[in-house]
C-alpha cells in the first residue's frame, strides 16, 4: 500500500558527530527493507528547519520520527511538540556525563507531548529503529512476519552459544 | 476498521498500588475513545500469566501495551521480550530512589528488545497514552484528527493564560 | 535612556505552576524598578509562539530573557538559539527528581548557543533577576549604584546578627 | 552427600559478553572445588528457556543460582521468580553509566522475590561465587573448614605484606 | 534436625531506629515459624561485640545473618568479614540521600568478603528474610514446600485482583 | 565609547591546567575581537588577590568575567560576591566525578550571589564567552549584528551537511 | 594550660537558618566544656569579613574551625585557604538536592587546602564537634579522658537495648 | 618535646594499590619532616588487626590516622570507632562508579564517630597530610611556621604564572 521509495521514517539527529551513535538505527531499518532518510537537524542551530522538518513529516508520509541528541537533548521533544507522528528519543552519550544529561532532558517530557525514550547511545539506537519496525507493522502483516522471524534468530544465536563451561 | 469494543491497548503495571499513576492514561484514551484494558500483572509475582499475557496480545489484537513498573521494574522489558508489538514503559515513582532505578531498569534494555519509555510519574503516564494513540493514529485518520485537535486546544490554554503580569 | 515603561527583561516560564518559583524574580526586578513582563510561554504546548517570542525580544526593545522550566526544561535553550540576547535559564524543581533533571536540561547546551544557569529554585529565579540587573547595570550607572547599595545592606543583615552564642 | 558431578551451583549471564566479568566467579567455584555449570541465558533473547532454566534448577540439584547481567539487568530478578532457590545477582558494568543502572535494576526487587545483590564487576563475581559457597556449607562442614583456611590466608597475605615505609 | 528452640537467623540492625525498617523480616521469619533473634548490634558504637557476635554466630549454631544499617553502613560487611555464614546486608533509608548511600556502603564489597545485598528499605528488610529461608531451606525439604506455598499465594492474589478495568 | 585596547572581559581560572578548557573562550573572543585577558587567579591559593581582582575589574573597565574551575570550585562564586559585573561559570570536568561537582559547586549559588552558569567543559567555555558577547552587545550594535551573522553561519552549516542517506 | 573562657572552636555558618543543623555541634562541645563561639558569617554575603576571621582565628587562639554550610557551600573551603587552623566542613541539606551539592562543594577540595568534612546534616555537626574535641585532645590528656568515657558510654547504651526480640 | 623518631601520624590503606592514590600523603609528610609510618591494614581482610592498630595508635604516640579506602570503604569508620585520635578519611576512585561509592561509604559517618573526610584521589591524601600537618602544629609552632610558608610560595607559584594572555 506504501510506496515502498518514500521514506516512513525520519531519522534526524542534532550534530553530525552523533552519526556514528546513530547508523545502527539506519543498518536495522535495512535490514527490514524499510525506506528511510538520516538528516541533521540540529534543535539548537537550525530551529526554524526543525520546526519545518516537524510540521512536514506527517503529509510528507513518514510514520515514526527516530531522534538523536546528548546534553541537553531538546530535539526529540521539540519535533513531538510540532507533529503528531510518534516520535522516539535516542539519547546520545555525552563527554561528561556519559549520557546521564541526555537521557533526563529527552524522557522527563511534561504530560501532553511525548517521546519514547530508549537506551543512552547504540543499544537505544538500534531499539529505535526496532520500535519504529513494531509500529509500522501495526498495519503491515508482512513486517510483523519479519519481526517474529528476528526475535527467533536472536533467541537461537542465543541458545547455540550458550554452554560456556 | 476495527472493532469498537475489543481493545486496542492493554495497559498494564506491576502492581495495584501502581493505579493512581497509571490511571490518567486510561483516561487520556477514554477521552480519545479508543477501546483498552487496564490489568495487574506481576513480572515477579504472574511470570507465567505475564509471559502469556505478552504473547496473546497480539493474536487478541491488541495494537500496543503500556507498563508501568517501580524500583527493579522489570515488566516492559520483560513483556517487550515476548511480543512484536510496541511496548511502552512508564516508570512509577519508587520510595527510595524517586523513580530513578524505574526509569533506568526500564529504558536501559540491550540492542534487540525495544521499550519506548515515558518519563517518571502521572506525566509519564498521560504520555504513554498520548505515544500509544499517535501509534494508533498511523492507520486511522480520524485518531490524527482528533491530535490535531488535541495540540491545538493545549497550545490555545496556555495562549490564553499567559500573561501573569 | 530607556523609555521607563516598556519592559527590558522578559520573565517567561513553561508552565502555570512555575510561576511560584519565578515570582521572586519579578520582585526582585520591582525592587530595582526594571520594568519587566511575565508570560506563560511553552516550549512544548506553544513552540510556535515561543519562536516568535524569541524572535520579537530584541526588536521589542527587551535586553535580557530569563526563562524557568522544568524536567525536560527546554525553554531555555530553545529560546535563546532563536535570539542573540543573553537568555538566563531557571531550573524549576521537578516532582520526581528534584530538579535535577531541569538543571541538566538547561545548563548542558552544546558550543554556539549559551544559557546562563542558576540555580534550582526559587534561590534561581532571585539570581537571574539579579544577574540580569548587572548585565543591564553595565550601560546604566545608576543600576550600579543600587547593586553596590544592595550588596552592601545584604553584607549590613549578616553581620548585624551574626552571633548566635 | 550429594553427586560430586552433578553441579550445585548455576553461573548464568545475559549475553556471552559478561563472560569476562563472571569468570572469576567460576575460577572460585574450581578453587573450592564445587561443581557447577555456566551458561548464557538471557533475560530478553530467551525468556521462555530462562523460564525453564529457572524451574529446572531446583529439581536438576542446583543449590544456588549466580546470574550477571548488565544494564536493564533483568535475568536475576526474573530467576528468582521462578524458583525457590537463593539467587544471587552480579552487576555487570555497563558502558554509559557504569553499572549504576545494572546495580539498581538488579537489587531494587520488590517485597518477595529476593535477589542477594553483589558489588558491581568482578568483585561482585567474586563475591557471588563465595557466597554461594557459604550458603552450600551450612550443610557440608567440610566447605566450611576450606572457608576458615580461606579467610585465614586472605588475612596473612595481608599482614605479610603489610608495611610500605 | 535442628533444635527449634534455636535461634537460625540472627537479624542484627546498627541502631534501634532501624527497627522499623526491619522488624518486617522478623515477622516473614515468625510466618515460616524460623526461630530467630534480633539485637542492636553497632558497627561504630559497639565495634568489639560486633566482633563477637560475628565470630561466634557459626558455633552458637545461626546459619545466616542478616544486617541492617543505614548512611554509611559497615555493619554487614564487618560481620561478613569475621563469619563464614552468609551475610545479607539491608540497606536503611537514610535521610539526607535517601538509602543511596547505605546501598553503596554495603553493596560495593571487595573481592573476598562477601554481603549478599537487598533493596532498601522495607522491601529489602522482607527479601532479606526471604532469601534467608531460600538458604536455610536447602537441607530442610518442608522450608521448600512452604516457599513453593508462598509463592503460589503471591501469584494468585495478584491474579484474582487484576482486572481494574 | 570603550577603548579597544583595554580589556572588557576577563577570562580567569583555578589553574594553569584549566586554560585547556577555557581557551576556546578566548578565541571565541579573539574572533569577534572582543579585547579580553586570560589570568590564572586561585580561590583557594590566592583569595586576598581573588579579592582584588573582583574588586578592581568594575573600575578597570571590565563589563563581564568569565570564571572557569573544577572539583570543590569556588572561584565564580568568590568572585561574584566581590563585583557587581555579571559573572560567568564553566565547570571544568573532574576526574573523578566528570565535573559534577563542578557543576553543582558553581550553579547552586544562594539568592543574592548570582553566577550564570555554562555546561561542563569546552562547550561551556565557548558558551561563556558568546552569552559575554550578548551582554556586551546590548550596547554595542556592531556585536548584534556579528552575533546574527554568527547564528546565521551555525545554521547555514548544519543545513549545508544535513543529508547523511 | 589553655584559658577556660576564651574559645578554642570557631562554629560557623553560612546563613542564620543552617543553626538549626549546627547547634548540636555546639551542645557537644557544651557537653565537653570547650569554650566556643557561634557566628554566621557567609563566604558570599560578607566576603571581607569572612577573610578577616579566617585569619584572625589563629592569633585568636581558636585551634579548630568548625564550618557549616549548604548548597554551592564555599565557606569551609574559602575559610581554610586562609588560616592553618585545621578546618571541618558540615554540609548542610539544601531544599532541591538535599546536601548532595553541599557535601561535593565542600569535600572536593584540591590537593592544599584542606577541609576535614563530615556527615550532611546534624550527624556531621555532632562529628564536627567530636572531631575537634579529639584534635583538642592531642595536648590534652583530661579530654582524651573525657573522650574514653563518652566513647564506654556510647558502647553501653546501645549494649543495654541490644534485644530487640 | 616529641621523640622525632616515633611516627605521629598512621597512613594505613584497605589494599596494596591504594598505595599509588596514598603515596603523595607521605611525601607531604616527608616534606614537613613529620616522621610517620604507612600500612596496609584492611577492615575485611585483617578486621582484627585493624582493631589492635586502632586500639595501639594512642598508646603508640600516633597522633593523628590517615586512612584511605575504596568502594564500600569501612577502614576510616572503623578505626575512628575504635580509638579517640582524630581519624582522616581519602576515598579512593573505585573501578565502576569513580569513588562515589568511596566518598558516601566514609563520610556519612552516623554521629558519635567522626571521620574528617577529604576528597577522592591523591588531592584527597595530599589534604589528608595537610590537615594531619595543621593538627599537630596546634601544639607545635615551628610546624605552624611552615604552615605559613607553605601557603605562602603556594600563592606566590600560583601569582607568578598567572597570566596567561
Amino acid at each position: 500500500m506504501t510506496d515502498k521509495s518514500a521514506p516512513l521514517v525520519g531519522i534526524i539527529m542534532g550534530s553530525k558527530s552523533d552519526w556514528e551513535t546513530m547508523k545502527p538505527a539506519s543498518e536495522i531499518l535495512d535490514q527490514f527493507e524499510i525506506p528511510h532518510e538520516c538528516r541533521v537537524v540540529s534543535a539548537h542551530r537550525t530551529p526554524q528547519w526543525m520546526a519545518e522538518y516537524a510540521e512536514q513529516a506527517e503529509p510528507r508520509g513518514l510514520e515514526v520520527i527516530i531522534a538523536g541528541a546528548g546534553g541537553a537533548a531538546h530535539l526529540p521533544g521539540m519535533v513531538s511538540s510540532q507533529t503528531i507522528l510518534p516520535v522516539l528519543g535516542v539519547p546520545v552519550k555525552s563527554r561528561a556525563l556519559n549520557g546521564l544529561d541526555s537521557l533526563l532532558s529527552i524522557v522527563q517530557m511534561p504530560g501532553g507531548v511525548p517521546v519514547g525514550t530508549l537506551a543512552i547511545g547504540d543499544a537505544g539506537a538500534i531499539n529505535g529503529a526496532l520500535l519504529a519496525i513494531r509500529i509500522l507493522a501495526n498495519s503491515r502483516p508482512e513486517l510483523r512476519e519479519k519481526l517474529h522471524e528476528f526475535q527467533q534468530v536472536q533467541t537461537e544465536t542465543v541458545m547455540e552459544n550458550s554452554v560456556l563451561k
